[in-house]
């Protein structure tokens, strides 16, 4: 098997690396109050790999031979371990269906090519044979964007860009790097801080996704108000397509038609593999600070974010967190480690503030970044309190900051950590204009409490407003109830389409940075219109008429297939 | 007719202005020097309304009864002049043809819908007819994106905007406003200013072109360097495609997959007829202003803009003209009237900058804009002044800005002043990467010089860079000579030909705003790859099989054919 390190088959990150409370005082208490669940209760027991039905290979010798004389023996496996871990993504419905033992269809075979000529013969090698062929990246994906349809009965390959990881090239004078897209996020970061560079893309699924994984999901990072979302980022590219190669070279802008390059952006492997990204990169900033600020409420806090965003000030991150959110991150606060949360919101703070007459059950935690130089960060710095003073908010300084900064990559592990002991926990996000964010806000916190009465359990969602832009901004909700192994996915269904629901009744679309897939394809029409829905259709059949390319994927599955 | 004003059928702008230079002195001696044409020449004899070869209209009774009954009589135009007005853009080949009497295709009726619902029934109609529909919106296009392929025997519709300019509705919170897709570019930001508002997009064309016409050709604007490229602005938009409505909301961000808005951005009327548009507007800024520069070298300001790209600094406008263009503003002057370059750049300036051993024939204009609070701008200039400073370049102060602000859509009336005595004066222009633009300027300026040789002309080519991007820039080629009436379009288009090479073989774009259209379409599988030409294809043939969209645009028509 080659040297490709992948995620756990049954969970986030890698082995050896997990959640746990103890440090944590406050958090027991929390959970317990909202979802009505023990840390402390044991994790159930954990499937084994030997517990679970996994179909025999549905592919012919010649094919696999054929792939094998692509790529080498070594890298054609079909092994089950590997077989299992390219078969969904991590989503808490892929955890939820792994460990229910669901795997109706399996890769037959993962290939893992050396270049983007192996990915140009494994690709033809698909068509020729008319398998299913489905790009692997990092396999962070949680929009079911990497499942082959269950009842696909032609030979599904998994084409594995593991071993796609270098920085080929970078062009100081234009910032502009060439990378393959099989490159993880530390691993390309690595190569372009040796050399004085960064991407400034960081997704929470940093340690773990690739560059042509963010490209094909349309992935945005924590300091995208800055460096833009991977659509800004992403200047050129090649991409394999049957016969033939996409080439687009890297460019600062283009009005050569309807953009190519925007088409392939957010394609989910439909349109072909994505083998190299040209990106813009930059120097690494002489200062990068995040604060911390409270805001007496959710409101306030999103209006001044909306005013932040038409000011003269250009933060890298703008959040705010609702009360319920700010309570969570109080409560993974640790006992009393230098700098933390607990060190800087004190309790006598929060008597100053409660003389000041606010609610503290509904202060809201906020998180603006600044990256430059010394006077540009002290000039953004001073703009940013004036307006954050105006409306109410106060400063808390830099610990908070450099808190969330080290916790940043650590929220999927709690996922797991509460699945394990019979809770689901997800999220769910969306971009809408500023007029529509409190109202969005109110009707989705609203939608989920409505679905969680409905299947019968107490649950809990919380919200954060991050990636501010000129006319709007993202809102990211989190949501979370026990289920006690009771139909744990119908009831996650009834939630997830409840938000889901809102965000488009409320003029939100249907994902900001997670993608469509197979979760959020149902509310696709809703998006974009049935026009819009047709026209993706016409450029997916035009390149690919036989449905090899990862079929089913943005474009289809009603939901009610789906449970 | 109804009333929709048009530019004049032989030319740029509306009867009754004119380009004349009584008032520039140092004009007539520069264009004698450069393209040994005197400016006091008369012009030749103006080719008439009643001396163009016309053809009947090729439409049946039923069709133009379907057309009248949904758009009334009035607005279903079968008139030569309107016809005519309908049959090309503004390029110099469409102007050159126009003056030959070389029309080939006009026309059959011009359609002015009063509403969404009438520009649907007008789709309907024509490809229940199996007719051509070709939108208009200003008339302004210069790449051959408004004319009826010459073959064509179905009947050629044109579909006038005109009638549709309204500012429909400002989201204050959220600075979205939605314009009808026909509003020009004055009638717009007159609409948007009286409520305090601007969208802050500033194109040569500006006064004749319209929002519609931005989309669907990827406009840029003056101060898009804040403002973004149109298709940074367009959040969201409405076209009337066959039988239905495309509808993409208005929307910060989204990853709902492949884009497409940007398919329709770009799209020249191949996917249909935009009629509404959501974009982002701002208020109007408390400060403006543009400065100018001088650079030692063309090089020198080319380095100074990228610097600039990558500092702290944000500027609205960033401009260096190479020597060339400088003696060419420097030409214009008027004689003394208030403040301008003559009372600026003196020759006690030059005196100085002499004993500073510049080489005063390589000296290059430079602007650079600021918008913002007061505190904003200050601190942007000072940046900016440091950088340009550090590359030998030298301020200029408030004068030249001012003085390029007024004329800065004048220059197509220039064009034609030199088009009536003569001469053809046309423009190319690009984007690269920052490491590109050197060798780009030199590489195009030398293409430029060989083809000016090859068909034996005393020719001019001078250029500007504009449009700073993080990873590049747009280079504006701008190229003139005198062809005294012998074969003016073949010898064009060796100029022309020779220049969009240069382009493409120099890691540069077809065309960094204006399009592809039919002038552009040779060099696109050159720039985006077969593949990407291909899925472009796909796009176009999944929502109009029939090729009845303003065919032969973007995808087609070698250069042979069309000389």
């Amino acid at each position: 098997m080659p040297a490709v390190q992948h995620m756990k088959w049954y969970g986030w990150g890698v082995e050896g690396v997990s959640f746990h409370h103890e440090d944590k005082p406050g958090l027991r208490p929390f959970v317990l109050e909202i979802i009505d669940l023990d840390l402390d209760t044991p994790p159930g027991r954990q499937t084994q790999l030997s517990d679970l039905d996994i179909p025999t290979p549905l592919i012919g010798d010649e094919l696999l031979g054929r792939l094998r004389a692509v790529v080498g023996d070594e890298n054609a496996v079909s092994e089950d371990e590997d077989r299992v871990v390219h078969t969904y993504g991590k989503s808490i419905r892929d955890l939820m269906r792994l460990r229910g033992n669901d795997l109706p269809r399996v890769p037959d075979v993962v290939v893992y090519p050396a270049d983007e000529a192996e990915v140009q013969q494994v690709v033809d090698a698909a068509i020729a044979a008319d398998a299913v062929l489905i790009p692997f990246g990092g396999g962070s994906n949680i929009a079911g964007s990497l499942q082959a349809p269950e009842a696909e009965t032609r030979p599904v390959i998994s084409l594995d860009l593991g071993r796609l990881t270098r920085v080929l090239d970078v062009d100081e004078e234009a910032g502009l790097a060439r990378i393959q897209a099989g490159a993880l996020g530390p691993d390309l970061e690595e190569q372009l801080n040796a050399r004085g560079w960064t991407l400034g893309h960081f997704p929470d699924s940093f340690t773990h996704s690739t560059l042509g994984g963010w490209v094909a999901t349309r992935s945005s990072g924590m300091q995208s108000d800055k460096y833009g979302d991977i659509a800004d980022i992403t200047r050129g590219l090649r991409m394999v397509m049957p016969g033939r190669v996409l080439v687009l070279r890297g460019l600062p802008s283009t009005s050569s038609g309807p953009s190519v390059r925007e088409m392939v952006l957010g394609s989910e492997g439909r349109l072909g593999v994505i083998t190299e990204v040209t990106v813009q990169v930059h120097r690494i900033p002489e200062e990068r600070v995040i604060l911390g600020y409270l805001f007496p409420s959710f409101e306030a806090g999103v209006a001044a974010m909306q005013e932040i965003s038409t000011s003269d000030a250009s933060p890298s991150v703008t959040r705010v967190s609702d009360a319920g959110e700010t309570r969570f991150s109080f409560s993974t606060r640790k006992k009393s480690k230098g700098v933390s949360v607990s060190g800087l919101v004190s309790k006598g703070l929060f008597k100053v503030l409660e003389r000041r007459g606010w609610d503290l059950d509904a202060v809201c935690l906020s998180f603006v970044g600044y990256e430059g130089g010394p006077e540009h960060v002290a000039r953004q710095k001073a703009i940013v309190k004036k307006i954050i003073g105006k409306h109410g908010g106060i400063g808390l300084g830099k610990g908070p900051g450099e808190l969330y900064d080290q916790k940043k990559f650590d929220t999927p592990y709690i996922r797991d950590f509460l699945l394990d002991r019979g809770a689901a926990a997800d999220v769910s996000e969306t971009a809408a204009p500023w007029s529509q964010l409190v109202p969005m806000y109110d009707n989705v916190t609203a939608a989920a409490r409505k679905a969680f009465a409905q299947i019968g359990v107490q649950g809990w969602v919380m919200c954060h407003l991050s990636h501010s832009y000129h006319s709007g901004a993202c809102l990211y909700f989190t949501f979370a109830f026990r289920h006690d192994d009771q139909e744990p996915l119908a009831r996650y269904d009834v939630v997830k389409s409840a938000i889901q629901q809102a965000f488009i009744d409320t003029h939100g679309t249907l994902s900001h940075h997670h993608g469509v897939g197979t979760e959020h394809a149902p509310w696709l029409e809703q998006d974009i219109s049935a026009a819009g829905v047709q026209m993706m259709e016409g450029l997916f059949a035009g390149v690919d008429p036989g449905r090899n390319l990862n079929p089913g994927k943005i474009t289809v599955t009603p939901l009610t297939s789906r449970a």
